[in-house]
Order: structure tokens, then C-alpha cells, then sequence
């Protein structure tokens, strides 16, 4: 048996893996319907004026500004309405000395107008309007280009793309993006002890759980995720998922990183890329395994569900939103006060589950095999390496799960 | 011209919407690799239990913990090794007095052994090892059961699924579950003036934005989107449209719900269903028309781009995901101060878009029609209808776009 040479701090394991971690190059075009989440992988420049003419910004009138000067409800302005212009028509008359037309909401300005009196300041009078109050040149008018001029950049390079961004893409009429990639992370349970999933256990069986919790977690932070068969912990197993995955950025097995006879990931990451790390000072989660081969991250989790699914949220999160050029996640988290007192370990980060009620935090951790130590608590507090004790009502941060 | 009649304030509105939303009562079966972020349908009670045999947590030897008791490093205790047992294979032997079998982490424990030695604490001695520490009966095994007994409810009706309870269900061997179908919702810009993305643009038009905002809003808060094409605002293409749509449970138009002469949306509401509102006191956003035909909820959103999209956030978002059974949208938020000071109208709740520079929050809205409003904005701030002024200075929560 191997045992763990040295435990690295959580932060240096992160900052070495970020270190081999490089953003997806990889793009590809797509529906700006299906855009919002994504990373802009090209600079939009605008090679229109939005609006593209001069329009209305209420239903009124269209006038010429000095034609109202002097207006009042004492002393309403007379015009002559010559015209109705509705949205997506165009006008036909020219606005001259003593005109109007009425217009609709975003409706394009007649010539000869320079601004709209809004329809509560008016007054019919058969084929007359009486205008009561005056506007300046202007007023009421959406200008050509006033919202996008011609050559304004609308999204760079590696930008997110939010609702408002799609919002000003098809302002432009464009109805196709180019997005970077997102990275194809494969997940592949290792161990002889594993059980698919609706299938009979056989004795000394157990489910198999890693496969859906790290692909949930990836699939909700910009991966693409290719669920693979468990494999056995054998050399020519885990060798063959290596060269038929080459096309995946990251590999994410899960068992197979203890200290056991069989554990075999070791050698095959010695044999065909490199080790970064081999164990990290977090508790639960020690025994997990980090190295490269080719251009391939590479991540041995623990076997044990709770270890394992912890270690994708400090671990596997920020490398791979990394890779997928993605922010910092945004983490919903709330304060507590601890129920009662725990003792840490000096020189772990411990990832410390917790129950919430009523603003008390309650551990909820059992053991790192048991998936119920996470999947009944309702977020963790991470206490730091040289913390060694959370005292009873002091103030946390829980992350929600 | 029909002007708007009476403006009701934001709140109302919500609550208004809310009280005639029926939460969905369609189910679907998913695989549970898609199931992280659905809301359960089905109360999920284990079979099993889990582990479903005692185990060894530990790499080490499976012993009788009182053939421990009195060991220590000076003085170490002998017993005789019988079998090796690994992860997934049976144990054939029985620990009786003086026996010990090798064991792997996670492999079933032996009838007649009660605990495990951790391999640190352990020498190989030839056939047999020396134990150079005592356990007590049940120390390094994980108990049948002890993640989750027989009989346990893992996930209850109505429940958020995240990773760790996919994880609870992996473990139990469920493959699928069924969950709450997500809410079916149509959008559909009106309006002649509307033009297709991709198109060329003719005189008098702009490309359709509201789609798209919307739908991305709508998709990212548990939706499932159903993008209509662009129809004209006449009773009888409106009409149309809701006979078609029947099997949505939410149908958002943007545009046509304004006071123009041509403001149909109104009488198809009217003639089809019912109007429950028409008017919000909200800055952008007021020409607001919601009611219902049925059982579909109808939203007329402003067709003005940014009213549109704040109003998605401020009232569409809550009313969706109670309809969708999701809770609060946990929303990113910062503190900042205001760059400068900022009239608002009192008896109106204004949604004011920020663009952030070092913790300083500059206003980012120019109108209601231009997209870059938002598009160009960071985030945006509520400054509620009683509030009639926010100072240089003044601290301000700004909801990250």
C-alpha cells in the first residue's frame, strides 16, 4: 500500500490546478435563443443606427418645435393634421409651417418634424389640433443611432452574455452567435464494488453515486458532461478510458485515489502525463489526486460520495469555470450561528455540513461515506486551515447547496 | 385613444399576479443526470439500506476489536491474517479468535469481525500482523444502514433537487424520478413595425428584441420557451394566437399594450378572458397588462425594450417560478454608492440601471426604448415608490444583471 506522500493546502492544490488549467479555445455558432449563460467568443460591432430612423417616443403629434412655441391650454396652438403615421409605415407627407401629423409609439418621424407633442396635450378639432403646450426641438423623439450608433461595440471577446446582451444582438437583427465551447468534462466511476444504477446488487455491492453528483455540479458550471460505464480499477481499464476520452478536457474519475494495493489511478497518470498532487489537507476529501496528460486535466476524486461531491465544489468549480472562461460562481450564502461547538483539525480546511433552522447553524455531517451527511444538510461552512474551532453561536458563512 | 385608467402599485401587481397562479400539476420522468435544479413529484422512500452490508472505512485489517484491547507499539498484539478481502468481492472467512483478514476500504466486513486496525497502526509480520494499537467494536466500519436505513424518505414531493439528493438517489439506485413539468411559455412580439432577425430591415422597422429577452429570462428561471413568430397587432391574428397556444400556461406578448389606436391586446383580453390589470406604477414599464384566459396567465408586456426586460425581472420572474415551484431566485447582489444624486417620482417604483466602477454606481439608463439602457448597464437598482430621492453618496443594493 502507497501511502499519501505530502498534503498540500487546499489553496495551493487550487492554484496549482488553475495553473494547468488552460480556457477553452474551442468555439462554436449558435442561436442567440439559447445564448444567455454563454461567453462571446467574437467582438460585435454594430453595422447599424438603432432605431435606424428618427422615431416616435409616445402617440401624439408630429410638429415642427417653434409651431408650439407660446402654446397653453388658454392659448392652444392650431395645426393642420395632415396624416397618420402608424409603427412600420412611412410617412408620406412633409411636416411644413403649420402641420402635423399624428403618430404612433416608435413610429418613424415625418420629415419636416423635429419632435412630438404627446397626445394628453391635445385637442381634436375635426381636421385641426389644438396643441397646449409647447416643445423643443426634440422633445418626444427617439433619434436615429440614439441607442446603438453605427460602429459601437456591443459584446467583446470572452464577454457573458446575459438576457440584455442577447436584447442588444438582435437589436442589430443578429440571430447568431460564435460562443467559446464548452468544456467536455468526462465522468468515470473506477472500482470493482460499483453497481450501475436500476440494476440488482449483488453482495458486497453499492450504488453507483459519484457519476451524478460531479456531473450535476459540472453540467451547472458551463460543462458539457459525457457520462461514461464504471470501470474496474485495472491498468489496461483505466489506460483504454485515457485514449478513447482524448477529446475531453477534463477527466473526472472518482475511486481509485486512496492509499489501496489497487489503486491503480496513480500508475497511469505516472505513466502517461503527470502528477501535480496527490492528496490535500482538506477534510473530508484527502486522497485526491491531480495531474495532467496532454493538454488533459485530470482528476482522481475519492471513492467516498461525500468526499468526493465536496471536493467538486472547492476543487473542480473554480478550475473548470476557469477553463469554461465563466465568473466566479455566484454562490447563494446566508450568516448562522452555530448550534454547538466543533473542533477542527489545524492544517485542514474542513468542509463542515450543516442543517439551518432558524438561523442556527446544526452540523449534518456524518461521515464522508455517507451521501446523507450532504444530501440533508442545506449548505456547508468551510472553516480555513488555521482555524481550529468554530465556538457555539459564533457567527458563519454557509454556502446553500 | 384609450388612456391607461389607474395605475396600481408594483406590489399589488405581484400579488395580484401571483393569487391567480396555479402551481404546475403536470409530472415527467427524467433520468436523474438531469435532474439537479427540478423539483421533485414524488415522495421517495428507501428500500434499501445503505450501505447495504457493514463495511470497512478504512484500508487495514478486519478484526475482533477485544483481540486489540492492550495493544501498543511497545507491546503489539499478534493475529494471524486469513484473507485478503477487497472492495466488491465476499469474504469466505470467519474472524474468530486470533484471525484478522487484510481489508480494503469500502469491502465488506467479515461475519466474526467487529472493527478495522488502519493499516498505519499495522505490521506485516509474515502470515501474521502486528497490531500496535486497540480499537473499539465498530471503530473504522460503516454500518449497515448508516448512511440511510430502510424505510428513510429521501426527497419529498415538491422538493429542489441539487446534486447531493441526486446523489441520495443514486445511492439507492434509482436511475429516474419523476418531477413537476416545467411551466410552457409562449412569446410573442407584436407589432407591424417588427421585423424578423436576419432579415433586412424595410423603412419604419426595427428587429424584434422582446423575443429574446424574455425568452432568456423565462428559460433561465425554469421555463420551457416556445418562440412564436412576430404577429400584428389585430384581434383576429391575437385571437388567433390564443387558440393556438392553448396548451401554454403562459403567453407573453410585448408590444400593443400602450394607448396607440391600435392597442388590441386589451379587447382580445377582454372579450377571451380577463383583465385583472393594466398599469403599473413602475418607471420604466407602466403599459402593463396582465389577466387570464383560463387557466393561462397573459402578460402584455411594454414593447419598449428595457420596459420589457424590467418588468420580466421585477414581475414576470416571481410569478414564474411560483408557477414553476422553484423558490426565490437567488439573485446576485453588491452594495454601492450612488455616483450622483437621482430624482425619482414619488408613487412609482423606478428600476434604475447602474453601470459599477469601484464600488461607485453610476446611472446607466438613457430610455425606455434603447436596449443599451441594459445591455451596457452591470446591474440595476429599486428605488421604491415612496422614496423620491437618492443621494450622491447614499448606499444603494444593486441586483447584478
Amino acid at each position: 500500500m502507497r501511502p499519501i506522500k505530502r498534503l498540500i493546502q487546499l489553496d495551493e492544490a487550487i492554484s496549482l490546478a488553475i495553473g494547468r488549467t488552460r480556457q477553452i479555445a474551442r468555439t462554436e455558432t449558435i442561436s442567440i435563443e439559447v445564448a444567455s449563460g454563454r461567453v462571446a467568443a467574437e467582438e460585435v460591432v454594430s453595422e447599424i443606427s438603432v432605431p435606424p430612423f428618427s422615431r416616435s417616443a409616445m402617440d401624439g403629434y408630429a410638429v415642427r418645435a417653434r409651431d408650439t412655441y407660446g402654446a397653453s391650454k388658454l392659448e392652444p396652438k392650431r395645426l393642420k393634421r395632415v396624416e397618420t403615421v402608424y409603427a412600420g409605415s412611412v410617412p408620406k407627407r412633409v411636416i411644413q409651417k403649420g402641420l402635423c401629423s399624428e403618430i404612433a409609439t416608435g413610429a418613424m418621424l415625418p420629415r419636416g418634424a423635429d419632435s412630438v407633442v404627446m397626445v394628453e396635450d391635445t385637442e381634436l378639432d375635426g381636421k385641426s389640433v389644438l396643441i397646449s403646450d409647447s416643445v423643443h426641438p426634440g422633445k418626444n423623439v427617439s433619434a436615429k443611432g440614439e441607442d446603438i450608433t453605427l460602429g459601437t461595440r456591443l459584446v467583446s471577446s470572452g464577454e457573458l452574455l446575459n438576457p440584455s446582451k442577447v436584447g442588444a444582438l438582435a437589436a442589430i437583427g443578429m440571430d447568431r452567435i460564435r460562443v467559446f465551447s464548452k468544456p467536455l468534462v468526462a465522468v468515470i466511476t473506477t472500482g470493482n464494488e460499483i453497481a450501475p444504477l436500476g440494476t440488482k446488487l449483488k453482495p458486497g455491492q453499492v450504488y453507483n453515486i459519484n457519476t451524478y453528483t460531479l456531473g450535476s455540479v459540472a453540467s451547472q458550471n458551463g460543462a458539457e458532461v459525457r457520462c461514461l460505464d464504471i470501470v474496474s480499477d485495472s491498468l489496461s481499464d483505466l489506460t483504454h478510458v485515457l485514449e478513447k476520452n482524448k477529446d475531453c478536457d477534463i477527466l473526472l474519475f472518482s475511486g481509485g485515489s486512496s492509499v489501496g494495493e489497487r489503486d491503480i489511478m496513480l500508475d497511469v497518470l505516472e505513466a502517461k502525463g503527470e502528477v501535480v498532487f496527490h492528496g490535500i489537507a482538506v477534510k473530508p476529501g484527502k486522497p485526491t489526486l491531480f495531474g495532467v496528460v496532454g493538454r488533459q486535466l485530470v482528476f482522481g476524486m475519492p471513492g467516498y460520495p461525500t468526499a468526493c461531491l465536496s471536493n467538486a465544489y472547492i476543487l473542480l468549480l473554480p478550475v473548470l469555470r476557469r477553463m469554461a472562461r465563466l465568473p466566479e460562481a455566484p454562490r447563494q450564502t446566508v450568516k448562522a450561528k452555530m448550534a454547538k461547538r466543533v473542533v477542527s483539525t489545524t492544517g485542514r480546511t474542513q468542509f463542515l455540513t450543516v442543517k439551518l433552522e432558524n438561523g442556527i447553524a446544526h452540523p449534518a455531517f456524518k461521515e464522508s461515506g455517507a451521501i446523507t451527511s450532504m444530501a440533508f444538510a442545506d449548505g456547508y461552512v468551510v472553516i480555513p486551515a488555521d482555524v481550529d474551532l468554530l465556538e457555539k453561536d459564533e457567527e458563519v458563512t454557509v454556502y446553500i447547496l
